[in-house]
């Protein structure tokens, strides 16, 4: 490890947050993970830090300054430096981290794999996006496929020589599937053959690999409509023989590439399949292969979506935190102006003001990241937790934290990001420093896998009322156990933790008596038109739980660090958490601005 | 004009502001706009308007993509369409808009000539930021020069055939101009030589014009040390003979181009002078003219400093508002999703959430452009109202205005750009659209003419202690007298003006407090460390301000026009000018955390 603390992300805080703060050793008693210790999940986390700084960091301007593009030949031309990465990322196996021996997999605990991929986030958002697709690919291959297509395509995949790909959207449809055309005609032999467009899709096309695999939306002809009729399809670039060899060029091909204002390094492509470019066995249409059962693709793809979503809210903190890393460096070290008191020049992190956004940008990343890792935690629990309760109600707060751990870090890491450049003053505005990339890289975040609009829909809509309202009431509950150590703590001398406790129970309170008032106000379009304000008042209601959570496990402990995390919550509960309140007056007054505004007004 | 609204400001929006809401052509009784009318104007905006749709918009684009770069033999390559729209513009005259006719000027108001001057920001800030540069060096020059100066220098720069800068930032002095380390050395003739380097110049260095006229901030040894030794100087690229014709190469040369996140077709430079590269008159140092008396120079600058801060406002605005047309035209008509009650696809405008984001877009940016018009308003009023009370008047409300007026429109109408790259999806995050580069553009202007930080400072620091308080007392008069005319017109059945202007009472009355406990908290590091807190509370009242007073002028006008006007006003009596209240507690109670945190722990 570098002699400098690392300026991707801090190891310090990963360790607060895994092993002091979640206890992750707790799960080493479980038979899933009876083969890790202390030392495996270390040199793992040491493994990613040191292959991120020396694989993945160095290219990032790179690849941003060199776009992909295509050749004459029609293939996607990317710097070396990507695929060398990759394949010194696939050697390690850490494309299996998470998954089961029998597929070649460490077993790794996701709430441990989510920190140990957070290094290469943060290094290399763009090349990271390749492996980390493949598996959630993969992943959800193994959880819907049958056991020949998780042999023939997980496999290779998760050895690095296959990457995956999701192909959801169409130029048409982005936010809403339910209007997706691609159709999946059947064939005699059981496979499938698809037509139509899909765009967006990330990683759709590149020579990193032997072979792409697909996940496809289509709708077979004469299915259901809208969402219902949707099936998932394997639809791999290149088909394979039948002795599992690379063999013919399937009839899906790249019709172009985005230009994006970031996240270069990642191909972000138009895929027309079906279009006769190719013409497999003698006649057009991509030959696929029907993942599960018929009509259930949109259920699949949404296995693998709530882990994608909070794979995006994390992939946000990992840029909003090495951009906080930076600008705290850059703030100690850049002398400029004087104290209000007349002493000087002084590094700029003596103003007040610079505070104020390394502080904010602290309370958003790192609060960011215990989310992240909070909800990898739950997915552990709910996959390993040794009572049905446990597991049950890890998978209730899951589905409830999901749209927040997806919206809240999209949002204010972005936030974070932009205070980097702030801090960095005209220098942040110019590309020989990193920060200005990592606000670009970091916007896509509020839009894909589902924008924050529709998390806030899905807050409110479906998350909230499910069963009952029960998920709410179990994290609300949850916030009342950490309120409830923090008021036997009583009051500490520097304003303390009763405090926090009390404000924080005021905004508890004021979130149970306004999702009533939602919920009940018999205007489903009305209650919706406000969704955001919710999932915002929610979201950092949830934040300011996990300051309080986290002081509480710093406990008296002195040093920098504590300090830094005990400032950092003050700072939340000082600046932050109040907002919540002038959103909640909006919510409780069922205000009708948005829902009453003509188009022609706006 | 286009047939199709423009998308580039509203015309009909700033009729509005400009006759129906500011009443300019009120100004035409006062001698200096007697040659003018309503015809004048609205044929300056026309012009104005078709400039910028057919010569400055059309290379936003391509100038983005094409940055400038240094050719072998040392000169700056700029694509050509720039230079072309700049002559362009120079022929209308409109550099000298708001100049005396002795110095061949239009004498518009200033009102009207931000009016017209927006379209060019909208269109093209970047190309716009020669002239604009230009306008600012000529009208300091005018005020603090001698008259052979302002004949030397200023007729050619508003002839457009020299153009000027403002040097004032070093490598190690960006905001923290005391530090500044240029030296001027006096010379038997009078004149001086210059040795230094400065960094950030915009339009330090291109072949656009025949000269490049630069306004630099030095020290002349042996003179008070701080900002109390800085002299302004006229140091050209190119000397003149005594004839006047261009002579030697001055010792100023291009040291580097700074590559930036945006605003890319203006060069940003860092210029040495006095490095020995050009020996004028043979030997070293770049030959200068002081402009005015010695160790004046600061105060120069920032009086036209104030004036580019307004300025910046304004630029940031109409970054802002054409983004906010763009959006507002694809909400209009791509078609995603249903509504609620299923009807569908819609448009997207028909979602809650997507009119969410369009009206606080379009509260931001007509608030912003009434702000900075009202402002330009008052510079007016401060250079020709009747009575000597009102040009006091419009003084003292200028300088506590001007922070809010160039940090409130940096901050919120860069939001707008945010939100219209959030309203266009995955398309808004690539280059196809224009709404990403509109953000990247925008991202700037926090940072310069004194970063949103310094603006704070600025308020609470000096323009509200200012004459005993009188600038933000005359303020709050103002708003009072809004409140009052909105009080008296009663309550509307759709929820109305007499609900907001008993908000916004609130929000005055509390500033008037919280300012108060302020100043008297008897510890100025204090009060200063919250003076960001302080500049947001204070600037979405303003705007809350401006907004009752725009929807009091619209009276009971019918039509989307003034429907639009009133959903704004209403959005942001219900979404923002509410936020104001938790910034307020939190200076109420002299919150420490800022001050209280130390550098380790940040």
């Amino acid at each position: 490890m570098a002699a400098s603390p690392s300026l991707i992300l801090s190891r310090r805080d990963l360790d607060f947050l895994l092993f002091e703060w979640l206890d992750v050793t707790g799960l080493l008693d479980r038979p899933r993970f009876a083969e890790h210790s202390r030392h495996t999940f270390a040199a793992v986390l040491d493994l990613a830090e040191e292959l991120a700084t020396e694989r993945f960091a160095p290219h990032n301007k790179k690849a941003d300054a060199t776009e992909p593009r295509i050749a004459p030949d029609g293939t996607v031309v990317l710097i070396e430096e990507i695929g060398q990465a990759l394949q010194a990322f696939a050697k390690t196996g850490l494309m299996a981290a998470t998954f089961d021996e029998q597929h070649g997999g460490m077993q790794l605990p996701t709430s441990v794999a989510k920190a140990v991929l957070a290094w290469f986030q943060a290094a290399n958002v763009g090349t990271s996006a390749y492996p980390f697709l493949t598996m959630a690919n993969a992943n959800c291959l193994i959880e819907h496929g049958s056991a020949e297509q998780v042999a023939t395509w997980v496999e290779p995949m998760l050895a690095g020589r296959f990457f995956g790909t999701m192909a959801l959207s169409e130029p048409q449809a982005g936010s809403s599937l339910a209007d997706i055309t691609t159709r999946a005609e059947p064939q005699p032999d059981g496979t499938y053959r698809l037509f139509g467009n899909k765009m967006w899709i990330s990683g759709g096309d590149h020579e990193l690999s032997e072979n792409i695999v697909h996940l496809v939306l289509a709708k077979v002809p004469g299915g259901p409509s809208g969402v219902k009729g949707i099936s998932m399809f394997v639809v791999p670039k290149i088909l394979l023989t039948d002795s599992g060899q690379l063999g013919e060029r399937n009839d899906v091909v790249l019709a172009g590439l985005n230009h994006k204002m970031g996240y270069r390094a990642t191909t972000n492509t138009l895929l027309n399949f079906g279009e006769g470019v190719h013409r497999p066995a003698g006649s057009p249409g991509a030959v696929g292969y029907l993942v599960g059962e018929l009509h259930h693709g949109l259920s699949y793809m949404f296995s693998m979506m709530n882990e994608a979503r909070i794979g995006v809210g994390l992939g946000a903190t990992a840029l909003g935190y090495t951009g906080y890393l930076h600008a705290l460096d850059y703030a100690r070290t850049r002398v400029q102006g004087r104290s209000v008191a007349g002493a000087g020049p002084v590094a700029i992190i003596e103003h007040p003001d610079v505070r104020r956004m390394l502080l904010a940008a602290k309370s958003y990343v790192e609060g960011a990241l215990a989310l992240g890792l909070y909800c990898a935690a739950l997915v552990d629990e709910q996959a390993t937790a040794t009572s049905v309760l446990a597991r049950e109600e890890a998978g209730l707060l899951l589905q409830v934290l999901t749209p927040i751990a997806k919206a809240w870090p999209s949002q204010w890491c972005l936030a974070a990001n932009d205070l980097a450049i702030q801090i960095h003053g005209g220098y942040g505005y110019t590309r020989d420093y990193d920060v200005e990339q990592f606000y670009r890289d970091n916007r896509l975040n509020p839009i894909h896998e589902g924008t924050n609009g529709i998390q806030a829909l899905d807050l409110l809509g479906r998350k909230v009322p499910m069963a009952g309202g029960a998920g709410l009431r179990l994290l609300l509950e949850r916030v009342g156990r950490t309120i409830e150590r923090a008021t036997a703590g009583g009051d500490r001398e520097d304003g303390g933790y009763a405090g926090y406790a009390a404000e924080l129970q005021v905004a508890v309170d004021r979130i149970a008596r306004t999702t009533a008032t939602l919920l009940t106000c018999g205007d489903t379009a009305l209650m919706l038109s406000n969704a955001t304000a919710y999932l915002e008042a929610v979201g950092h209601t949830v934040i300011a739980w996990l300051w309080l959570d986290q002081v509480l496990s710093a406990g008296s402990e002195s040093g920098a660090f504590y300090e830094g995390k005990r400032a950092a919550a003050r700072y939340f509960y000082a600046w932050e958490l109040p907002s919540v309140h002038a959103k909640l007056d909006l919510l409780d007054r069922l205000d009708r601005t948005l829902l009453d505004t003509p188009p022609e007004a706006c």
